[in-house]
């Protein structure tokens, strides 16, 4: 039989290795060793950090640069912006969208991956997680009125495009993900192995969801380029609106894949919140590579 | 300090309680023990076994839809296929591209998650999966020559769109991705510490490519629908063509979120090919739970 000898051996470099209990049933004696141990110096622990925060510099600053083009595409190329019905009022559709259902929840998606949080207690972290996905869901909320009315006084049909149908599949999975993330994360009362059940659905479902707000903002950019495109310059001539476009886009995607892999790397998951069905060694993987 | 009850009384149950050596670097004696102790029939096997094979079935009929719906509509609606430069050659850009970079793709990428499997030796998986992969590889190359084509003797220009931008930037990612895998994981003189390192890049970007294929295939139908449905009946009036199109992009959002769960679930991954930076414990989890 294969004996463990890494996990026998390894206790001060693995302080979770006592597989299926979540984060949530660990006890605070448990948890205070948890911040104590990986607080310690030790290089692999430094580069596995400095190699986070490289990650999410380079996530926040995508997150600057899909601000800024979405703001100048609408403010400089598409008018500006009013609450009037017009075409003005529309340009607020894309600036929420992608301000709320893609950077405010990209941003609060890996906010537990942030080692600065680490070494405390985990429900300020959780308040600011749902505060900012509240605020996310706000603002797509709001960028879904722009459109909405936007259309309506243009009697222009809603919901026909498959841009619109997974653009609202996502804002409405947001709101079912955000009310039962509230309900069962949050509330005191909530037992913890209903929060070890759904914890991995939960972190799954988030994933889809920007998944399908990644998915939303292409077709999205990609139907009004062709919509306002039409004369010359024409979009195929790839005038600076298009550029300006299509660059946004690729932005979005390069922001999507970050935030992926700042999720999807076990080393930089915060100690005590791993998923309920993996055991955290991130030191010993390090020290034997 | 904290001790590990767990994995030292757990031995049985969890094979690979050795955190930080990826499964190039098993050896064989290890690997057998790996496949035999997870040949048990224990019922938490059997119920993680079968709520795999309702995942796999559910893609698998995912599969089907899709790749009927985009069939349908191209030679039902969209007239039927040829390769003469005509609006019929064109038919072949959206059925080659959902074949591969999407089907083949999503289901060469779960290969290695089939149970069925992990009996075995992983070499002929590998082989299958890299297999798959080309083939996959190679529908979508011959997909791109049909739309270029078709382009070309349009006089229409290539790559303007975002959707051309993200369908290509998917392309040529899957390209070097197929390269480097197959020099790494499949070259018998590629070392286990450069497979250990890239595993994980690999699998990240599996997935990365996989969302861009989504994304690609959404604006792309998106797209389409607006072309073509200009007159009476427009887009917006939702005709039969328009709402199986959407349905179409639904089935493909729906394909690519059940890929990346079946992908993401640690219980079904196999045993000897977990990352280098995860400690396998399936059975533990469950017997805690």
């Amino acid at each position: 039989m294969h004996s463990s000898p890494s996990c026998s051996l390894s206790l001060p470099l693995s302080p979770l290795c006592s597989a299926g209990r979540g984060s949530e049933s660990l006890s605070a004696e448990e948890k205070q060793e948890v911040r104590n141990t990986n607080t310690a110096s030790d290089p692999s622990v430094m580069a596995s950090v400095l190699s986070f925060y490289l990650s999410y510099l380079l996530l926040l600053s995508l997150s600057v640069c899909v601000l800024v083009c979405v703001c100048v595409w609408s403010s400089c190329w598409r008018g500006g912006f009013a609450w009037d019905g017009s075409a003005l009022q529309f340009n607020w559709h894309p600036v929420l969208m992608v301000s709320g259902l893609l950077l405010l929840y990209g941003n609060g998606a890996v906010l537990y991956r942030v080692p600065l949080t680490w070494g405390q207690n985990k429900l300020p972290w959780k308040l600011l997680h749902a505060g900012l996905m509240l605020l996310a869901l706000i603002f797509s909320i709001v960028g879904l009125c722009a459109v909405f009315e936007f259309h309506n006084k243009n009697k222009t049909p809603n919901l026909y495009s498959l841009h619109s149908w997974i653009g609202i599949a996502a804002t409405a999975l947001f709101a079912l993900q955000w009310v039962f993330g509230a309900g069962v994360f949050l509330l005191p009362c909530s037992p913890p192995s209903l929060r070890g059940f759904l914890k991995p659905l939960h972190v799954w479902m988030g994933g889809g969801i920007l998944g399908l707000s990644v998915a939303a903002c292409i077709s999205g950019i990609n139907e009004k380029l062709f919509f306002v495109l039409k004369a010359v310059p024409s979009y195929s001539e790839l005038p600076s609106e298009a550029v300006l476009g299509n660059s946004l886009g690729v932005l979005i995607v390069a922001f999507g894949l970050v935030v992926m892999r700042i999720l999807s790397n076990q080393n930089w998951q915060r100690p005590d919140s791993r998923p309920e069905d993996l055991v955290y060694t991130p030191l010993l993987q390090e020290e034997n590579e």
